[in-house]
C-alpha cells in the first residue's frame, strides 16, 4: 500500500526532527551531556508519589482512581492549582482551569483550536521547539515575535494577510525561557500586551518553568499583568499553559491551562474527543503530592540547581574563549549560547560526539526559520557540578579547536579551489 | 475578546453534544442507569495495580518511572502486547507497536493523520460516537460503511470525489460495537477488505471490546485476516486499535495501534509533537499487571458480565412489548434497542427522567447523519443482575406508555390543528 495516497496534507509538516535523531546518539555512557532540557530524576519525590498511588488505590475510593472521569480534570486539583494562581496574580476559581497531559498538549490543543493553514502564529526568535513542533501539524506561517523590537502591528498583520490567513496569536514563554533561559521584563510584557490587543489576537503563556526562579525579582505573569489592566479574567486574552513537568514528575503528564471561560469550554470539548481525559490516578496523586508537599520541595529544587547554574556560568567564564556569548539566566534549566559567526552548532556537536564527548543541542532547530546555526543550549539540570566544569572545559577546548579548525578547513577548501 | 476572530474553522465541527449534556443529569442516586459504556470498576484489580505502582516507585529505577520516556512507548509493554497480537492471528514485534493514551487517542491521531477537510471516512450506522467525535475535528464527511451491502465501490469513491476529497479509511468496530453489541461475520470481514483493496483506504479496527467474548467461536481479527492473504504486516492496510481500558483500567489511558511501520513512524511523531508520550508509570504498572493477571482477570470479567448479559435478555424477552427489537451479543458491554417507527429515544430518556428513573442513551448521536432516532444503547456492564431485572421492567413500562402517550399526543396535535 502506498500510504501516501491517504496521508493528509498536514503530515508534511511533521518530519523527523534531524536534531532528535542526532540527540538518540547521546545516551552512550561515555557521553557528558547537557541536552536533555530534563528535571534530575534524583531529585522527584518518588515516595510521596508511592504513598499518594497507594493511598488512592486503597479503601472504597480505589476503583474511582482507575476509572473514567471528566475531561475538565479532576476538581481538587484544580482547586489546588486555582489557589496557586491567585498566589501569583491570578485570582481564578476551578472552572477556569482544565487539566492537560503536559503543558505539550496544551500547545497541541491551542494550536488546534485556532490556526488554519496559512494562518500566522508569531513566536520569539528562537522558541521553544516542542511548541514549533506541535503547531507545525496545523500548517502555520510563522512570524517574529520581538516584543521590545519596533515593528509596527500593521506590518505584522499585513505580511499575515500576505500569507493567506491571520495573525491568530504570539507564543512565548516569558521565564527562564527553553532554549535561552532568558526572561523578559515587565515593559516588554506590557508592550506584548499592546501588540496582542492591537492585532486582536490570543497570547499564549508558557510557564513551564516560572517556579523555577533562583534569583531576581519575580516579574509577574503576562496574564496577571492583563488581568491588572482589564479587572476580569473572562476579559483577557492571555491563555496561561503550567505544568508539573518541571517541579513534580514529567512522566506522570500534568499540567494545565487557564483561560477565559470560551477557550476553556472549548479545550474541554476538543479533550473529549481528542482523549477523553488525563489519567485519573496521576491527577488524583499529583494533587496529594502538591498540596504535602509543593512549596518545600520547590525549594529545594531552586537550591539545588541554583548551584548547577552557578558553576555552569562560572566555569563558562573561565573556559569559553572571546567571541562565545552565553545568556545569565535567574532560573529556570538553560544557558544559551552564541558562538562567533560562521560557526555551526550542529557540526560542532557531531565533532563532539568524536573527540571531547560533550553533548548539548544545536540551536538552529529553535529557530522557525532555521536560522541562526552559530547557537547551541546547554542545560545544567541533570549534571552535578564536577561534571559541569569538565563539560564546560570539554567544550571550549572544542570550540577553541573548531575555530582553528574552521580557519584550516577555509585556507584548505581555498587551496583546494586555486589547484 | 471576540473569541470567534482567532478560532479555527474545525471549531465549528466541535460542538457540545446535547447528549453529553442531558447524561450530566443521570448522576443523580435515584436514577438506575444503563447509559455509561464503562466497566464495572468494582472488578478492576487495584491491589494488583497498587502492588506495581509500588514496586515501579521504589529502588534505584523509581526515578525512570517519573522521568520522561520516548514517544514510542514503554517497551517492555510493547514487546507483552506484541506477544499477545501474536495469539489472535497478528504476529509482530514492538516496533510495530505504538503506545496511546487510550484509543480515543488512536483514533484522534488516526483522523489527523489522513483526513483533509472535505475527505470522506466511511463508517457503521451507527458508530461509536467518540469515533465520530475524533475525525470531526479534521472536518470529513461521512458516507455510509455495510461490508455486506451492495453497494459498488465505484459508488463510494464517485461521491467522495463529489464532496470535495477522497475515501480515507473505513472505520468499524468488528467485535461487540459500541453501540449495537453486534459482531460482524467473517464474510463480512473478508467482503470489508475486498472494498479497502478497490477503493484504496486504510481500515481502522477498532478491537477495544475484543477480548470480551462470552460465547460463540472467536473470529479472526480484520488484520489477521489481511495478513493472512498478505503474509506481510508491512503490506497491510488495517491499522488495529487496541486498549486496556475495558480490561484492566480505563482511567490509567493506556491503549495501542499496531500497523504498517510507515504509520507507526508518522504517529510516533504525531504523538512527539503532541504530547510527547503517555505517561511512564502508566505504562510500566500496566506492563506488569498485563503480565501477571491478564488471562485470568480477562477470564473473571467474561464470567460476571455474561450473566449481566444474560439477565438483560433475559429481562427484555419478558419486558419488552411486541415491535422493540433488540440486538442479542456475543460479548462486550451493549445491547441496542430499536422502537417502534415514530418513537424517539430521547424524547424517551427525557419523559424517563421525569417517571420511571431509568437511564439509557438515545441512538441518534451514534449515526453520523443524526438519522434512526427510534434507538438506544443499554449497558449491562456496570449493573447487577437485580438492578437490571428492575431496570428493564421500569424500561418496558415507559415505553409502552410512550406508545400509547404518542398516540394521544398525535390524536391532540391533530385536534388542535383543526381548531
Amino acid at each position: 500500500m502506498d500510504w501516501q495516497n491517504v496521508l493528509a496534507a498536514r503530515n508534511g509538516r511533521m518530519k523527523a526532527s534531524e536534531i532528535r535523531e542526532l540527540l538518540k546518539l547521546l545516551d552512550q555512557p561515555d557521553i557528558i551531556s547537557f541536552a536533555g532540557g530534563i528535571p534530575d530524576p534524583a531529585l522527584f519525590p518518588t515516595e510521596t508519589f508511592r504513598d499518594a498511588m497507594s493511598a488512592a488505590l486503597t479503601g472504597p475510593a480505589a476503583g474511582a482512581a482507575l476509572q473514567y472521569s471528566v475531561s475538565e480534570g479532576y476538581l481538587p486539583l484544580r482547586e489546588w492549582i486555582a489557589g496557586q494562581m491567585g498566589q501569583i496574580g491570578i485570582p481564578c476559581s476551578a472552572d477556569d482551569v482544565l487539566i492537560t497531559s503536559g503543558s505539550q498538549q496544551a500547545l497541541d490543543y491551542l494550536g488546534k483550536l485556532m490556526l488554519d493553514p496559512g494562518d500566522t502564529a508569531l513566536v520569539t526568535w528562537p522558541a521553544y521547539m516542542g511548541a514549533l513542533g506541535a503547531f507545525n501539524a496545523y500548517e502555520p506561517r510563522y512570524d517574529r515575535l520581538d516584543p521590545k523590537g519596533n515593528r509596527p502591528g500593521s506590518d505584522i498583520a499585513q505580511a499575515a494577510r500576505a500569507g493567506g490567513g491571520r495573525v491568530k496569536f504570539a507564543y512565548l514563554s516569558a521565564d527562564f525561557a527553553n532554549p535561552t533561559g532568558e526572561t523578559l521584563d515587565r515593559s516588554g510584557r506590557e508592550a506584548l500586551l499592546d501588540l496582542a490587543e492591537e492585532l486582536d489576537i490570543a497570547v499564549i503563556e508558557d510557564a513551564a518553568y516560572q517556579a523555577l526562579r533562583y534569583d531576581g525579582a519575580a516579574i509577574p505573569p503576562i496574564l496577571a499583568l492583563e488581568l491588572a489592566r482589564k479587572g476580569d479574567l473572562q476579559q483577557c486574552r492571555t491563555i496561561y499553559s503550567g505544568s508539573f513537568s518541571k517541579v513534580l514528575s514529567p512522566g506522570l503528564r500534568v499540567g494545565w491551562v487557564v483561560a477565559a471561560r470560551p477557550v476553556i469550554q472549548q479545550l474541554v470539548l476538543m479533550k473529549q474527543a481528542a482523549d477523553l481525559h488525563s489519567p485519573t490516578l496521576n491527577q488524583i496523586a499529583t494533587n496529594h503530592v502538591a498540596r504535602a508537599i509543593f512549596d518545600d520541595h520547590v525549594a529545594m529544587l531552586r537550591t539545588t540547581y541554583a548551584a548547577r547554574r552557578d558553576a555552569m556560568l562560572s566555569a563558562l567564564r573561565r573556559y569559553m574563549s572571546e567571541g562565545v556569548r552565553f545568556t545569565k539566566p535567574e532560573g529556570g534549566m538553560f544557558v544559551w549560547l552564541t558562538l562567533p559567526t560562521g560557526m555551526d552548532g550542529a557540526d560542532l556537536l557531531a565533532q563532539s560526539l568524536k573527540t571531547e564527548k560533550v553533548a548539548f543541542v544545536p540551536g538552529r532547530a529553535f529557530f522557525a526559520d532555521g536560522s541562526n546555526g552559530n547557537t547551541l543550549r546547554l542545560s545544567f539540570s541533570c549534571a552535578g557540578e564536577s561534571m559541569i566544569e569538565e563539560g564546560m572545559k570539554r567544550l571550549g577546548r572544542l570550540i577553541r579547536a573548531d575555530q582553528s579548525y574552521s580557519t584550516s578547513v577555509s585556507v584548505s577548501e581555498s587551496d583546494a579551489m586555486v589547484q
